[in-house]
Order: C-alpha cells, then structure tokens, then sequence
C-alpha cells in the first residue's frame, strides 16, 4: 500500500496458517513490496496451508527447526542465495510450552518439558541471531523483532512457563540487540501484543473468556493479528532506525490500565 | 516518501526554527501528504522562520500560548476550519523549566518558576486535549504525540525540574489516553527522544557533553531530530492504531542499557 | 517490639484519624522508640484526635500547611528544638485533589483545582525536603518516605489527577534522592500503597468496590495501613540504608499480577 | 540486634566463604535470633569454611545440588527435621555461567553452556520452590528471596547471558510468587543488588573498573554485602509481609540514576 519495504529482503519463522500473525505479517510485507523466505519447523508445517501464502506471496519455503543450529544454518545460507543478498528484517513468531500442552501446573512442571519449551521459545531466538551473526547475514540497519506477551511482566495464572520463557526472550532482544546495534547497526526488538486468537493462542486454558476480559481491559480494544502485521511493518522499515532493545506493547493500551470502568461494572455486580 | 498520510489533518506545536524536532517534523508530515496548522507562543516565535516553514509545506500559522484556554479554543476552532474538518495528528513538543534558564539548582527551586515550567511542559498537554476533546474535534483513530525525556525515570542532575514535569507530562498521557480511547478511539503517546541538539535544548548546562555521553551509551548512538521526524511519522499513521498510553523510547538503545563498552574504556583510562 | 529505631527523631506528616497510614506509623514509630512531631494543615487537623495521639506517642503538634515555606520553616526550626537535633525519618502522606472534591472529570478540569492539588499532593514533598536541605536539618543516613499509589504508572479512571500527582511525586522522591544523598547520604523512596480505607480515600467514587477488587486481584491480599506502618519501620531503620530513589510496592502482589484466577471467574459469570 | 527472626526457621544457598552475601545474611540471621540449615552444591562447597559458618551460627549442613530434584527433596526432609518444623524463610544466592567461565562471548554461546547456566542460576529457583510446595514445607507469612542483578533489565556487555539467567529468575519470582501467595501466604521477591566484590563475581572480566563505576553512579555508593544481608533481613521479618512478587533494588540509587555528575566529569576530561 505504501511501498515502505520495497527492495527489503527478510525471513519470515512461525506462519502457522492464515490465523497466525507471522501469516498476517508476510502478507503485508508482500503488499508493502518487501521479499522473503518462510520457514517453520518441519513438525509444525502444514504444508498445504504454508505452500498458499508462498504462492500468493512468491515466497520460498525452507523449513528449519529453530532450535537445530544446522537447519538454521542451512536457512541463512539458502536465504541469502534465494533473495539474492543479506537479510534486512526477521520475525520470530514461535512460541510453545510442553508443560501447557501436557496439563502440568506452573507449581507441578516436568523440568524437561520446561527445558524443551525454553529452547523453542526463547533459546531458538538466540539462536536465530547468533547464525546470522556469525554468517555476517544482515546488512545494515536491519531489524529483528520477535514476538512477546505481557505475563512476562505480569503473572496471568495460565500462562505457564510460557511467561518465564518471554521474560528470557525479552532479555535477549536486550542483550543481542546491544550487540548487534553495535557491531552491525541491527536493531532488535519485541512486540508485546494482545492475546490473539491463533492457533496456537487456542491450547491456553480458558482463553476465550481471557480475550474477552483482555478487550474490555484495553481503551481501544485488542490489537487484531492484521494489526500487529501492519505495527510489525513500520518496525522493519527504514522509518525507526534507532528504536532498539525495547519491548513495545501493541494492545490497545491493556499495559497501562490498571482497571476500566467496563471491568469494574461487571465486577460489581 | 510513501504517502503515508494522505488526507490527513493535524496540529503542530512547538516549531521553532530548523533545529526543533517539531520543525523537521512538519516537514516529513508534508512529504507523506499531511496538511496541517503550524502553532507556537506568540513570544517564542521566530515569525521570519516559521513563516518560511508555512510556505514550505503550504501550511497556515495560529499562534496560541498553549497554558491559555481562549488562545487553544481558538486554534481548534481555526484549525478545523482552515483544514476543513477534524483533526487526525496533533505534536505537542513544548517544553521550558524557568528555574533552568535562572541558574536555580533543583534544590533551591523558585516555586512561582516551578508553577510556570510545569504549567508550559505538561499542563499545556492537558489542555490541549481537553480543548479538543471539548470540541469534538478528533477523528476517530487520531494520535497524539508528545515529546519527552528519560529524565522522568531516571535522574539527569542538569535537568532539574524538566525531570518531574515529564513524568506528570507522561501520566497525562496515560491518563487522557484512557478516555480519549474509550471515547472517540483517539490513541495518546509520547516518544522518549535522545538528547537533540536542538535551540531549546542549549539550555541545559554541559549539553554538549551530554550528547556525546548519550551518543556513546546507545548501541546505534544517539536519535536525531530528522529520525524521531521519522518516527513520529509512524504514529500519526494507520499503522500503529493500537499502541496508545505508552511511552516510547526513540535512543538508539540508551534507556536499556546499563553501560557501554565505550564508556567502560573511556572511564577506565 | 523490636527497637528498630530507638534513638532516631521524626516529623510525620498527615495523621488525621486513627484510619490514617500516618497515625498507624506514628503509633508504630514509638512502640519502636523513635521520638517525633506530628504535623498536619491547621485546615485539616481533628485537633480532639491528633492530640490523642500524641499524648499517647509523648509527641508534639507542630501545625503547618505543607505548601507554606514559612510554615515549613517554622515546622523544621521547631521539631529540631522540641527533638533535641537533627532529623532522622520523615513521613509525608499528604494528598487531594480539588477536582475529585468537585465531582470534575478528568477531561473537564478547572486548572486552578488542577493547581491546587499539585500543589498539596507533590510540590508539597519538594517544599518539605528543600526546607529540610536548606537548613541542614537531616541527619547522615536519615530516610525520607512519601506515600504513593500505582495510578501513577497505571490508570484508575476515578483516580483522575491524582494520578499525574503521584507521577510527580514519584519523580520528586528521585530527582530530589539524587541529590540528597550525594549531599547529605539521606535516602527518598515513595511506598506505593494497595488501596487503604482511610477518611481520606472515601472520597474516591466507587471506593469500596474498588477495594474489593484490588483485594482479589493481589494473591496476598491488600496491604493494611498498620501493614503500610510496619513496612515504613524497616524504611527508617538502619537495615535499608542502601535503598534509595524507589519505588517500592506494598500491595500484596497486584502490581504484577495480571489477572488473578478470583477475578477471572467472576468476570465469566 | 533486634530479635527480628527469633523462633524463626529457614534455609539459606550459597554461603561460599566469608565475602558471599549468602554468608554475611547468615551471620546477621542468626544475630537476629533465626536458625538454618545452610546448603550449597557439593562440587561448589569449601568444606573447611561452611563448617567455620556452621559451627560460629549453630546451624547444621545439607549438601544439595539445587538443580539435582532429589537433593532439594532431601534437603527440605532434613532441614525440617532439623529445624523441627516448617520453614519460614529461604535465601536463593546462586549463579554461574559457564559462556563467562569458559570466555564464550554473548553472540558466540555454545548453548550446552547455556542450559546449564540457566538450571544453576534460574531454573534452580524453581526447583527449590516446587520442592518446599509439594511438601508444603513452608509456614504461612514465610519469606523467600533470591538475589539477581539489573543486568535483567539494562545491557551490560560483559555479564553475558547472565542478564538472561536473571531474568528468567525474576520472572519465577512473579509467577510462583502469585501461587504461593494465594495458596500459603508465602511471599517471593527478588533482591536486586550493587555489584558486590564476592569470589564468584571476580570470574567476571573488568569487574573491579565497573565496581568502581557503579560507585561512582550510585548517589549512595554500591550496597555491600553485609547491607544486603540487613535488607534481607527486613524482607524475612514479620514487617514486609505484602510485600511480594517484586524485584526491589538495593544499590545506593543507581538503578534510577541516568548519570551522575562524577561520571559526567570523569567522562569529560
């Protein structure tokens, strides 16, 4: 619509089907003139599903494990050679907790679920960055967002892990980004967006009546996918160059409110 | 550049003279298809500059002293009559501490100083809004920004009184972000900026050292005014229609770190 | 109980009743053996009941609006007099806001309200603290304490400007704590406090409601103003003489709580 | 000093000689009338100098692995035994990262050094937690703290993915923290202190040039560690009790310190 990443070449991780942000996200980029490769990893693509938004966006797909550092490995070399040269943007979009899936409580976790789930959740973002780092991948001025929810400030009781994992991926974006800013110019950062009826939203327990409650919490409502597709795009264009290391909340306000006149009357009555 | 805000109307404060963030902002606003007021104090203005400034971007000039309610009902009402409509963007990039330019340390203050250096720096936001919000006269999924400093959560000696004024400045934007959400879907910001060398900012004692300081603390060095031109840009857009009530840093990475390599080695010599 | 501040003199500000946060401290203060003077605004002393309490604690009454420089100069002159030295602790719990008095909604202020309790509920503590400085009248490693409430990094929509008041204050007890403990190594925080049921805070719409909530959404529950008292204590004893320029919540966890399951299901009845 | 813990029980890690602050909170613990069972990691215990802590505080040892789940099983049976009853307080002070051990820079990680980094210094905090929960070996009003460093919030360079540890960390104090809270009243807070010139920190590189530059940024000067063991002392007695899920910085004021003047000068010369 506006040509804002026209000439930008990124990877896209996480575009589940057409509910998932990442999904949103490539779509948008696509619109705004930008290229790029999709992956997922091999166990989580549907591939019916991904190989249509890499149609209609003239996308590649290489799938890629993003906790194995050789198909991430593999996935920066096959990029670079696919686009035509370095990376100017990269979404993480991936996020999983075994304990959640298997109906440990936060206070009962299977410690090699919660390993596992770390890895995927927030390690696999470092690991991101540091093959790229090591393949001088990015040119300069690029920009790494990943996505994050709030619970990694806040304890939402059915959150899990997953809240500890995004603290840890939000202290990457610091960490990496300090770093990378310095060394390449690469900016990182995260997007702390709104409970989003994904897919993957769908296995947290009670999630439905949580969005609700989240809407009626947020000034103006919750942030939809499409309009975190649309906030993720002005992060990779050349528009917010020196916005690094910082986590942004992307919902409606929810972050700063500490209770709506919505909420109170429903409580109270 | 990208049209990104075609058709759009707003009002902005606080252009000086070319060195003010407020000034190249206006400029970036026309390029991207804005039209707008251009408003200030009648006695901080420069009438040759800003008068070159209005010609530049086809723009009309209403002076208002931003703590007077006569002067901000009629730039309203004016504004809208001159851009024929609501307004979708406001910039509120005004700020003064009286004790700073008499020499008052922060703990010798001047209260009469105090009163008046919040009621330039921060109270004028409220009022501004309150007017507006009075009037009606905010399209749906307008934004407004405001301009600040990250002396509002941590201390800067040098800053003295700005420091409070931005934190009160900050919670009004929190505060009537709330309602003009709930309201009319007007979404409410300010961007945290680097020390900007502008004409406003000499006033501050050892200035100089303090922007290359801050330039060696942040990973990409320090945001220019152009940059947070750019920046600003992006949240008068329809791409960031639900991030609201937040304070967002535009630093290169300063606020999130605790210290530099550079500065390490610099301090350790 | 435990001795914690034997030897160590006061002023406490703002006990009006035996609700206060102030007189609960007071009384705890000299269960703990420190001596002190308890002050108030002429305007807003219950002289039957204040001087209850300071027959009970062996204190004096030293009355002073804290927004009066000669007061507060009267106030500091006077307490070193009947305490025998300088000071050790402060206390100021002090807040209004004319606007909530006046049933103005935070959108419709009258600015002179707006004043006014900027005024009693900020500038106040900075009054207090520079009279305090100007006439060297803390001791070495002396506490300052101000009460505060999260409105001011979270809105409450009926805590209208009291919430930019407490931003302010906040940002006081660091621009002031930087200096004070370069100069003099006396310690500023500000408690913020869970919503209290004290004569003041009824003034507040929907008060009891609100209480109510806060209590389910804190997993232990809300703080007490005896709680509050004994937490003061150990922010005046010699324990904490490290902690300065914070923050500090006393809440019973809401400030990082989420949602608690309690609210949740009430919520999805 | 002040009978502050007395009949109070507790369980204290990482007491490794006599500059740990896991040892000077023993100290200063028994001084105030508590007793405990001190514990560290067999590979990591210096037999000679636990047993001179032991014996001059009269408590007994319990070697545990705090990432080995039958240790801390063990250790919480014993200690109960020994103690004769349930445990009313627990200090967390442990951390180690083998990228720092083994000179891995952040951006070149092997993450089997990261995994095992983030078992010993967060996920640990866990264990130890889940432990006492499935035993409900804690008293209702216990206190449990662990000690992380600012590096979770802000960059510095040379604390590598430590910053990340501390940051999963404090995160687990939030989550588990509203658990324990709504189930047995027990509180949880993180401890976030001054660099403090313990034997583990010396592993990290340039730490007495930054000791001295945290100084010098703290209007305070950096917290010791015989301050920490006061502060936590007052985060063990019955004074703190709402206070919880927070992470409380205890550092002379430097975390809200932008710059101070002595840097400033320092940095100009």
């Amino acid at each position: 619509m506006y040509n804002l990443l026209k000439g930008k070449k990124g990877i896209i991780f996480g575009a589940l089907d057409e509910n998932s942000i990442a999904w949103k996200t490539a779509e948008r980029v696509h619109e705004e003139g930008g290229t790029f490769v999709l992956t997922n990893a091999p166990i989580a693509m549907r591939m019916g599903q991904i190989k249509a938004l890499a149609e209609k966006t003239g996308s590649e797909i290489v799938p890629a494990d993003a906790t194995n550092l050789d198909d991430l490995q593999n996935l920066v070399e096959k990029s670079m050679e696919i686009l035509g040269g370095k990376i100017d943007f990269v979404l993480h979009s991936i996020g999983m907790s075994v304990n959640v899936r298997k109906g440990k409580h936060y206070t009962e976790q299977n410690y090699d679920f919660t390993t596992k789930g770390w890895d995927v959740s927030a390690v696999s973002f470092h690991k991101v960055m540091q093959t790229l780092h090591k393949n001088d991948a990015m040119n300069e001025w690029g920009s790494i967002v990943a996505l994050t929810y709030m619970a990694a400030q806040r304890t939402f009781p059915d959150y899990n892990d997953m809240a500890d994992n995004k603290a840890y991926l939000e202290s990457i974006a610091r960490s990496f980004g300090y770093f990378y800013g310095k060394d390449k110019k690469v900016r990182v950062n995260t997007i702390s967006q709104s409970p989003t009826p994904t897919t993957a939203g769908q296995g947290v327990k009670g999630f439905d009546g949580f969005i609700a409650y989240a809407d009626m919490m947020s000034p103006l409502g919750n942030a939809s996918a499409a309009e975190c597709a649309d906030y993720t795009i002005t992060l990779f264009s050349d528009l917010t160059k020196k916005v690094t290391m910082q986590n942004l909340y992307h919902d409606g306000g929810f972050s700063n409110t500490g209770v709506s006149n919505e909420v109170m009357e429903k409580f109270m009555k």
